[in-house]
């Protein structure tokens, strides 16, 4: 599987001049990023932009260990005899027209995956967009380059995915919403032969992967996929789509896949380790977390200490912990007593610890360092969560001396905020930055953090 | 009640010239918003930059109907007999340090309580933020004037708080997040006297408010609550808070409430037709929609039309749909006829509607304009789902034509959007100004769909 991530030479068969045209995209984005050679393919141009043009895929020169096919669905055949004649191992069939189209193409997708078995080449797609390497830069796929105009942060993260335009949005998605470092975006198709499994394995090896996410549609082969999960050491989350049977009849339009049963999946997926996401943001967000906090500590169910200005904020985040599977924390004398030295006479001290009259006392610098101290020093408490408003003219903590005692200890840290838009962004990125994963939502903040503990299993 | 929100004159005792204090904001709030006559209350002060400023509540002229009281809650009790000495009708009582703060507290609520009902005087609070009325301009809050410094949008959402911090983080939230249209937010407080029922009561009436969001962590009188939802044709929607164990306990420290059974009210209020809520900004999303489409038409439950670019996101949808008493719509022949002509012969017309076949061959004008027309006169349509992915490079539809058929038809349009976040946000706003609710979260979405066509039983 290696030549499809790090091959030795590219051919782009259905290269184009035409800057509209998925083939020229194609041979720009390796142009931009892939540092090996590469080789463009189509009879109809003598050179693109500079670069000499191959009539067929057998009059490349070497070395050239994959290829990635962009033209119609009824010459892709033909073209895969090429290759395999070429001697490249691999193919990433990006056209689309295969069994997600008709009868036509059902037939033609036969026709691939027998010519695959008979000589041996591997094949990647049909139907998809691709791969994606933010660690290496590069894009072996034909969407826009200027959908990677704001930069991916290279990090830890990889994706498979059993879509194209999706593994797109992802990938914008993430590139503007925040810090999520990515390693490898696999968008896989129809799976006529490389599948899930083959991918999975792959990055449970990658050195550069540590997290993996994948969003499917179906898992044919769930005997090696479980096999897989179970030996993974990484955190592996999974968005099941057609789990409802209107979402499976979809699934076998979109890509012929035919989906199982919904409950069978998700209860093989939870015993070797899965998380299961339910949505595509919550998905990015499990896989961020998650890459954040691989292996965490302490009891079961995890014990959360809330750290919060606002008693509803408190109030409501407890009754969230209650609903998965985490529990309120119960303080240790010792937290107990050290809050009592800063809270108000009249106050008393509960989890949810609300700070804000013991604020309005001492600040927040010392306020919020000897509530950090003492839970840091609980063994009751497990994982912190903070609220925090963000709008100006209201200063915040200096958080940066929080994280560290949260990291010190040992304690996954989570971040709930509400506020300006603006400045929440701006926050929220710093947050990442020093490794603190923020959140809009306080729910979807409490699922990361069940998500977290709920590997410990 | 209404001299709470439209009184003839305020006094705020406890007025201060240190722009540091609670005393002072609230002075500046009124004077930035509220036309009528403001006087100034404080023995220390002869007057507030400029504004006379009077030793008592005694010595107030005519006109004063409500008085503001931001003193420590000890002076409230003998400050609360002036007031009802002074002939002022109601009083909204912002300093905390009662039933929420120990024993102490506890009594002199106690107090203040015995002489509410002794003189009848009503009183609202104490331990809240007040009231802001966007629609007039109104702030009687203590909150910072720099809060409001983006702009309320006026509009026809009313709140009902029980909590301070978070009144004000809502209205940050709100007004930086996106448009939606607020009336009148109330925190409530203690609710000593005036309580959730009280204000409901009001705003049910009130001819500014279109739609009613609570946040409550008790409902003693649950009976007169749920007849006055039951009457309502205006859309509640609640959040309640202390439904866990660790969350009711919370909340008896946080404004002193004793909550009650979580599952009974929930299904107390379900069958008054109150939509619930599980999270803050969920339940500004559920305002917002509510207030878009208070009343739908159709089948029940509502089918749903799918319109996507993705497969993946078609499946994911349905998968939701099905999840959430919501039904994907099974098509009509006409409609199927109509997606023909502009599907490729290859594909099978199924709903989810996954248009990117459609688009390559027709552009995005005529693909949107004609699947369109086809689910706005499909009788087998109640609702009609939009996925759009927002970056730049890529046009869009042309949305407002599309809106408007949806709005002939009356089929409640809603959008999800992936993309770019700048662009997401603007194009948010812009599809808001349509009015076409839009989301950021695929699953949030649906479940706002849900809520518009639940409120039909």
């Amino acid at each position: 599987m290696d030549f499809f991530f790090n091959p030795e030479g590219v051919a782009v068969v259905g290269a184009s001049a035409n800057p509209l045209k998925g083939g020229y995209h194609i041979l720009k984005n390796l142009l931009l990023g892939y540092k090996k050679n590469i080789y463009a393919v189509n009879p109809g141009y003598p050179e693109i932009d500079g670069l000499k043009c191959y009539a067929s895929v057998l009059d490349v020169p070497d070395p050239v260990e994959m290829a990635i096919v962009f033209v119609p669905a009824a010459f892709v055949p033909k073209v895969l005899n090429q290759c395999a004649q070429r001697g490249i191992k691999g193919v990433m069939i990006q056209s689309a027209g295969f069994a997600e189209s008709g009868e036509g193409g059902q037939a033609l997708q036969v026709e691939i995956q027998r010519i695959g078995l008979e000589t041996g080449v591997r094949l990647w797609g049909p139907n998809c967009m691709g791969m994606v390497d933010a660690v290496h830069g590069r894009v072996f796929s034909f969407m826009l380059p200027n959908f990677l105009e704001d930069g991916l942060t290279p990090g830890g993260v990889s994706l498979i995915v059993q879509s194209g335009m999706l593994s797109a949005g992802f990938l914008i998605d993430i590139m503007t919403h925040g810090k999520m470092g990515i390693s490898k975006a696999c968008s896989i198709g129809n799976k006529v032969d490389v599948d899930e499994c083959d991918v999975l394995e792959y990055l449970i090896d990658d050195p550069d992967t540590s997290t993996i996410g994948l969003y499917l549609e179906s898992i044919p082969d769930g005997r090696r996929f479980t096999d897989l999960c179970r030996q993974s050491h990484k955190p592996i989350i999974v968005l099941q789509g057609g789990k409802s049977k209107k979402g499976a009849e979809a699934a076998i339009s979109h890509t012929a896949s035919l989906a199982g049963n919904a409950a069978v999946i998700r209860g093989a997926l939870a015993q070797v380790g899965v998380v299961e996401a339910y949505d595509f943001k919550q998905m990015m967000d499990l896989c961020r977390t998650l890459e954040r906090y691989p292996v965490v500590r302490g009891a079961n169910p995890g014990r959360v200490a809330i750290m919060t200005m606002s008693g509803a904020a408190g109030i409501v985040s407890a009754d969230f912990i209650d609903s998965q599977d985490l529990a309120v924390a119960d303080l240790s004398n010792a937290t107990r007593e050290s809050l009592k030295q800063i809270f108000p006479d009249w106050m008393p001290v509960t989890n949810p610890i609300d700070l804000w009259p013991a604020v309005e006392v001492h600040g927040r610098k010392k306020t919020y360092g000897r509530a950090f101290e003492a839970v840091c020093a609980d063994p009751n408490v497990d994982a912190i969560l903070i609220h925090l408003f963000v709008f100006s003219g209201v200063p915040n903590a200096n958080i940066l001396p929080l994280v560290e005692m949260a990291n010190n200890a040992g304690k996954p840290l989570f971040c709930w905020l509400m506020g300006k838009r603006s400045e929440v962004h701006q926050f929220k990125l710093q947050a990442r930055e020093m490794g603190m994963p923020a959140f809009d939502e306080l729910h979807r903040t409490i699922e990361c953090m069940a998500a977290v503990f709920s590997r410990r299993r």
